[in-house]
């Protein structure tokens, strides 16, 4: 999936007041500490793309609801950046009268701060909601404009939330050894043995789905990605301190993650930090990955940084055997419920039922549900009618009212699942009614692109830049393309988005799409084609990196349903393509039929029969 | 064309005590230096890819022939570095009795002196024989190990070196308008606004060809390269002053490059260099293209020095239409000199005659000068029999003996030519007598590499690496590969490798692989298959990046001769592939039957007759 969004609500008169009343309590606080400016990003202190309830400060300064912004107080105005998904949402989230709104990618922030700041103003920034990276832009962008990065050490919208919603409390899943193949012993001390191959005495873990993989554990602290929030510093040797509510954490925990690790209360966490320096440790952290409040802490405190790649991150992407049995098993489950799903839709609309998009998500969620194995979604449905599809990012949850399937127009479904043995993502475009040639045509050149990805053959070092063009060459050819990566990784049960490898044109800010692919790394394949105000087309499988016997890489793909071969028109495809769609139908078939309730058999046994 | 290589001479007893009181000589320099070791690389200062004779260094201290290498001389000891492909020659050339032989790339000299020398140990270096970066990267390497970098004033070679060769004093050639299709007027004023808009007042235009561009001059300083040897000062303003040798001048200099151009000598260099600090000049500098001593000097002076690509680089890459029109005329004329070449191969070989890889590259030279508008080759021609094609950077002078033709096997040619109107570089591989269906399998992968990268579509911002595995897709798939570059920019009438533009899997040490192609910029397209001691096989055609009507970009196929059809597996291609080839022969049949003899017609006709 390429992104999501969150739950909308209608503001009213109640809501214009509250959003009044917090701007005034904390710019009264601003004036306090005589700051002209007050940053408040969407992020939380664990810097991940999904936020729990009772951190969501942007959504309650400013009312709005979407799943990326940025909040400017100044003393005088208010003004919020969003992208333009959001245009629409948050003109009726936010209030006119006390925001002003900007588009955050043609107007930064930081930019527009730059511009409308006296020289020597000042701006309060909370340390622990941007990463030591973007820490850095901010402070020399600042400095070159003669304004003065002020470290709050009170947030003034912590002070002033008085309702502010509880941290959920459900304790960890302790992840079983038959779904994670690794013992946290044995994760700790080869990160141990990599962290002082960087020369680090101890590494800040800061990436929640890092330390879920480290402890073999899981949790509902967030939506959508399924960790416990905190902070961990692991040592050299393996020993683990985990910064945590420790009322989540239960009894048999100790057994589960073996000796070295404690846990510790998220409050002692600037202590122990402090501590480090006095012990003169070396730290290694990631800049993209800690934020500047930790890095700032153990600076102060004269600790010798290591700045380096999380050493988690390309480990955790390299699935093991046990890992990778779970994907492919839930891949399997997975691939049923949007199989009946697929052929639900089919019947329902030869029934006359056009349908809502929230309408198709519930029953899309159900039928995941009904395999008992599913934990939560692993994004925001994306289920998109016609000409809601050609907004690559949509989701019916931002919209005053969801779209409604249309006849004769395409319908793309963008989903997943989290399930104990792994996280699903995948999309597939659908025919209501009849499709039109140009349908046909732009369908096919995207499932020729997501073929040649899919059975691409390369050495070890390439990367996602260099098979990028392979999906996106047909498009080309016609004069066309898609504004978004061809892939992201995925985690097992863990983060639908997972880095560091990537498939796309270019690099990428955290440098994803320079990162050799290697056995084990599971990634998305997720080639499009949007018609602005038409339609919009997707092909989604994800699909494991493997090694072949003489040692080239190559992919098996996991994601087992149907691609509508309605939409399929088999004279633009070559040999090759024709069996290769033939072939995975037949997979397909194989794999899921035995999963399927009888009603549902027939269908699936039609929808991969043999094409060309 | 992958790269080159130069003339061997086997050593005698005269060499040998000519080196070893050489190195007794430099040694003498040294100890009065206190020097304990002298780098000595290959590059002038001029720091191009060809040097002069008379700047030939590395081959005075060593009698090392070929064209990469380095030589440390210790006080006790010398040791020279060569890669791969001279392993064999350097022990020929070489002395063992002075020198101990190493790998270039395993063992790095850099990082050997480091291991070898003793802390506080001192390295003489000569400042104008390594780029502004190398330089760099020495002094962080010695600084690491405690060594002293003395940036040495006197290169004691150039002390001792009595019979050195007087540089090359052929006039300067003023390239007529036709063939530049903009005045160096224009071409100096919007260089000298890049120049402002870097920040900088003046720019150092170190390389040769860069110089040569600007001034619409060429020469015959350096084999292969058609530059005179030199170095220039751009100011924002347009103005350039050019410290050369002003004998060759020629006298309509001044009406031809138009007002602001000054000739100065080139001792001046320094003393203007020293201005420029006293002046408080902005100095913009390449550091991968100037070298230490300019930027130490400036640096000296205090000249405030901005650090930015080579401001000539990017305009020269993009050839206007009048460029355009000259390559294309130029590739006409060497593609029925190579025509006529292969053919006459085919009718000795069947005649029984089996040449030597030296009588073929001369007998090709010589259908080139038969148009009377070669000016020189662009590189020394890869003429490699059989298993020598496997060695991709063969060159026969290189060896004892060149080798012979062999029956049932292939042969490969990879030549270039200058010309008023442009630069060639074309690799055929032909078959000698009968291929077997490995050599057309190998052949035929290759080509459709070859293929599908001439047919590639992309739009503006694409770079070559991302383009790359289109080239290599097919060996992969078959578990293949080759160690070289996809494509090298190619200048008009100027290097026949020419940056920023590359087409390869990585981006390169100069960052080519990231540039994105623009419009004008001339590629080769150079995917090959080499099987040790068996047969090399490489299909090389130069291609103009070209607008779309719709805004994509795409190649403009410029080389024309026809590729082997003997060594074609029809089978093996795509319907699209087919179709390609058979145009393309079309195309070479039309533009260059005109061209040829009247007993070269009808072999032209054969050979590019329809396949499939």
């Amino acid at each position: 999936m390429v992104s999501c969004g969150a739950r909308i609500h209608i503001r009213g008169a109640r809501t214009l007041k509250q959003i009044e009343s917090r701007l005034q309590a904390v710019r009264g606080d601003m004036r306090a500490d005589n700051l002209d400016a007050l940053l408040v990003p969407r992020a939380d202190e664990y810097l991940g793309e999904y936020v729990p309830e009772h951190n969501e400060r942007l959504r309650w300064i400013s009312g709005f609801k979407g799943s990326a912004g940025q909040v400017v107080v100044l003393v005088d105005r208010a003004v919020i950046f969003v992208d333009g998904r959001y245009t629409v949402q948050v003109r009726q989230q936010v209030p006119a009268s006390c925001f002003e709104y900007q588009h955050l990618i043609e107007t930064p922030p930081l930019a527009w701060l730059c511009e409308v700041l006296p020289v020597g103003a000042r701006v309060g920034v909370d340390a622990r909601l941007h990463s030591l990276a973007e820490y850095k832009t901010l402070q020399a962008a600042f400095d070159k404009a003669h304004i003065e990065l002020v470290a709050i050490t009170h947030n003034p919208i912590d002070q002033h939330w008085h309702d502010r919603p509880r941290p959920v409390l459900q304790p960890a899943l302790l992840l079983a050894a038959d779904f994670t193949g690794e013992a946290s012993t044995v994760k700790r001390q080869r990160i141990g043995v990599a962290t002082k191959a960087a020369g680090a005495d101890v590494a800040i873990i800061a990436q929640l789905d890092a330390i879920a993989w480290l402890l073999n554990i899981r949790g509902t602290d967030v939506p959508r990605l399924p960790v416990i929030l905190g902070t961990a510093i692991l040592s050299a040797n393996g020993d683990l301190r985990f910064f945590t509510d420790a009322k989540k954490i239960p009894a048999g925990i100790n057994q589960h993650v073996g000796d070295g690790v404690s846990i510790e209360d998220e409050s002692a966490l600037v202590s122990a930090l402090a501590a480090l320096g006095k012990a003169g440790t070396a730290v290694l952290l990631d800049p993209q990955g800690v934020n500047a409040f930790c890095a700032l802490a153990l600076q102060a405190a004269g600790c010798p940084i290591i700045e380096g790649a999380d050493p988690v991150l390309l480990p955790k992407a390299q699935k093991n055997a046990v890992e990778l049995g779970g994907i492919r098993a839930c891949h399997e489950r997975d691939g049923a419920a949007v199989s009946r799903y697929l052929h639900w839709i089919e019947t329902q609309v030869a029934a006359g039922q056009l349908h809502d998009e929230g309408v198709l998500a519930d029953r899309l969620e159900l039928f995941r549900r009904e395999s008992n194995e599913l934990r939560d979604l692993s994004f925001d449905t994306i289920s998109a009618a016609g000409a809601n599809g050609a907004m690559c990012h949509y989701n019916h949850l931002n919209s005053d009212q969801p779209g409604v399937l249309e006849m004769n127009n395409l319908y793309l479904v963008d989903s997943g699942g989290q399930y104990p043995d792994g996280t699903t993502d995948i999309t597939r475009t659908v025919v209501i009614g009849e499709p039109s040639p140009e349908h046909r045509q732009m369908f096919t050149l995207v499932l020729k692109g997501h073929i040649a990805l899919a059975s691409a053959v390369f050495p070890r070092g390439t990367t996602g830049v260099q098979l990028d063009i392979l999906a996106r060459q047909f498009l080309w050819q016609a004069g066309l393309d898609y504004d978004h990566g061809t892939g992201h990784g995925v985690g097992a049960y863990l983060s639908v988005h997972e880095g560091p490898q990537r498939i796309g044109k270019s690099v990428g800010a955290s440098g994803g799409g320079a990162v050799a692919l290697l056995p084990g790394m599971v990634l998305s394949n997720e080639p499009g084609y949007y018609k602005t105000d038409c339609y919009g087309i997707r092909c989604e499988n994800l699909m494991i990196t493997v090694e072949r016997a003489d040692g080239m890489l190559m992919f098996e793909i996991i994601t087992l349903a149907p691609f509508d071969a309605r939409l399929i028109d088999v004279s633009l495809l070559s040999a090759d393509e024709l069996a290769w769609i033939n072939q995975y139908h037949q997979r397909v078939a194989d794999h899921i039929t035995p999963l399927l309730p009888a009603a549902d058999v027939d269908w699936l046994l039609a929808a991969t029969t043999t094409l060309g």
